[in-house]
């Protein structure tokens, strides 16, 4: 029996990636290019990598049930166009269009952060359940729902930008343009920033110690969380916001399971501890009856990769 | 040919009003009662209910699919529990099963929000969308989601709790336990209270001309905000929250529509005028593409009753 393979891409606005999976999310070649400039260079280079990778498989095209692709911003993944992406500079492009003619093989589109969700729930930290959200705190905080083993994108998949809504109204500042979104208190930035305000208000904190204005991250504060107050300070701002958007999604969603991926994740149970006892606390009619567990996602920054390829998955 | 009847049952903590509607919404026979004390009262006088609906419509059991029930409360509406209804007093009750015995015929449940805005999807103010939310705003916040005609009752049918999703984190304390509840600001009990305030510390507002202590409702600020600043402080200061909560939920569920129910709602487009403003300045990518729209719903109290007649029309 011939078993079918899958072609998984995910369009950064720096690098592309590309992946061939099995159809149980096993790698089987996996290779990146830097993202070139322009619409027409970009299917070019994509049909490359692809190419590329189909050769060191040993594979041949017809081997394929088609190409996935996660791309940055809002996609109308039902006709294939890239809608808005500032990441990419594109403006109603038909990606699918253009790609299929290029590549020569059936092509699916979705948001990257819905990608993303999407390899979680198959392959990763959410296989073992029906229904999760994927929570990316990044440079921004990206999002996924799948509902039902099938990814939920929103009407006219314009939709899961929990990052996006207000948790805080007449907050912080987001690069949307709204005041007090999730994104503007739980991204890596948002705590990089914060972290940052509050050493600079205090020269006698111990994160001095190790970091400087150029070093300091989204770990800093949870290295000194327990050796100095400010540090505390800084993690326990963070755990309250993080976990006012967690419980917001779970009782809007009330999904199985809740991963929470992106760089600040490595905190792992430091992170997902915390979060768990808001939700806890605050789910509707009490978190006995459908509990929603939070999770550390377990794919990295393959997430979105093998998600993508999982678009030509049943 | 022989045209199936529905009918549709909304248990409220003060009455139980029943309905039978044809394929079509158009309404036969309704009726209501009052809510009796105790489950087994409650199953003997809902049948009581039913068998005088179905006599005064001059038909037989046999002409009905089934009983759609909206209740209160968390509904596992797979299983046909009531798992928690403070209303109802009920916890981990098998009411399709005990109900199913006594009526003789099939019964399904949902939660009455979610009831409500199946019946405004399928045949009110949201019958021409694939995708709606309804908002009830009374004395919480109800909510319902309806995805490619289909009710989205959130995981194990506990989900869809936009009333308590926090749009301000800290702010004011919600009958839920958390601060800062979508519900704790815009539900009209909210408006109310807001009014109040606002008439205690200004002795010379408008307002005081035809309103009372006790008379005050969510009318009052409507009603004065072209006539008396402090009305018009307070009407901001409900839509601006509204607003906020409205667009979270066009930027999760990107519906074709958000239909705003419930009394506050008879302000029409001076509640959805403003709030389409904000829902258009906020959507992520703009509102090009996939748009959406804000309306008043048009059931009113009927909403629940129909939408559980609806549970058996596919």
């Amino acid at each position: 029996m011939e078993v079918k393979k899958y072609i998984g891409i995910d369009i950064g606005g720096t690098f592309i990636k590309g992946m061939i999976i099995d159809g149980l999310g096993k790698i089987i070649v996996e290779d990146s290019i830097s993202t070139p400039r322009g619409n027409d260079e970009l299917i070019h280079d994509l049909n490359e990598l692809i190419e590329k990778m189909i050769t060191n498989a040993k594979m041949a095209k017809n081997d394929f049930v088609g190409v996935g692709i996660g791309c940055p911003g809002i996609i109308d993944s039902e006709n294939g166009v890239v809608v808005f992406s500032g990441n990419l500079g594109m403006n109603n492009f038909p990606l699918i269009k253009k790609a299929e003619k290029t590549i020569k093989l059936p092509v699916r589109i979705t948001n990257d952060a819905n990608a993303a969700a999407l390899g979680e729930s198959r392959f990763g930290a959410g296989k073992a359940y029906r229904n999760s959200v994927l929570v990316t705190l990044g440079t921004g905080v990206g999002s996924g729902i799948v509902i039902d083993n099938k990814l939920y994108e929103g009407g006219s998949s314009a939709g899961a930008e929990l990052g996006h809504m207000v948790i805080k109204e007449g907050g912080l500042h987001c690069t949307c343009g709204r005041f007090g979104c999730f994104e503007a208190y739980s991204s890596a930035t948002a705590l990089r920033k914060r972290t940052l305000e509050v050493m600079k208000e205090h020269p006698d904190s111990k994160m001095w110690d190790t970091y400087s204005l150029e070093s300091v991250c989204g770990k800093t504060a949870f290295d000194y969380k327990d050796k100095d107050p400010y540090a505390r300070e800084v993690v326990d701002w963070y755990l309250l916001h993080l976990g006012t958007g967690v419980t917001n999604i779970a009782n809007i969603f009330r999904p199985d399971v809740i991963m929470i991926g992106g760089g600040v994740s490595n905190q792992r149970e430091n992170l997902t501890g915390p979060v768990q006892e808001h939700v806890d606390r605050c789910l509707i009619g009490g978190n006995k009856y459908a509990p929603v567990k939070v999770i550390t996602a377990s794919l990295g920054d393959r997430a979105g990769v093998i998600g993508a390829a999982a678009l030509f998955i049943d």
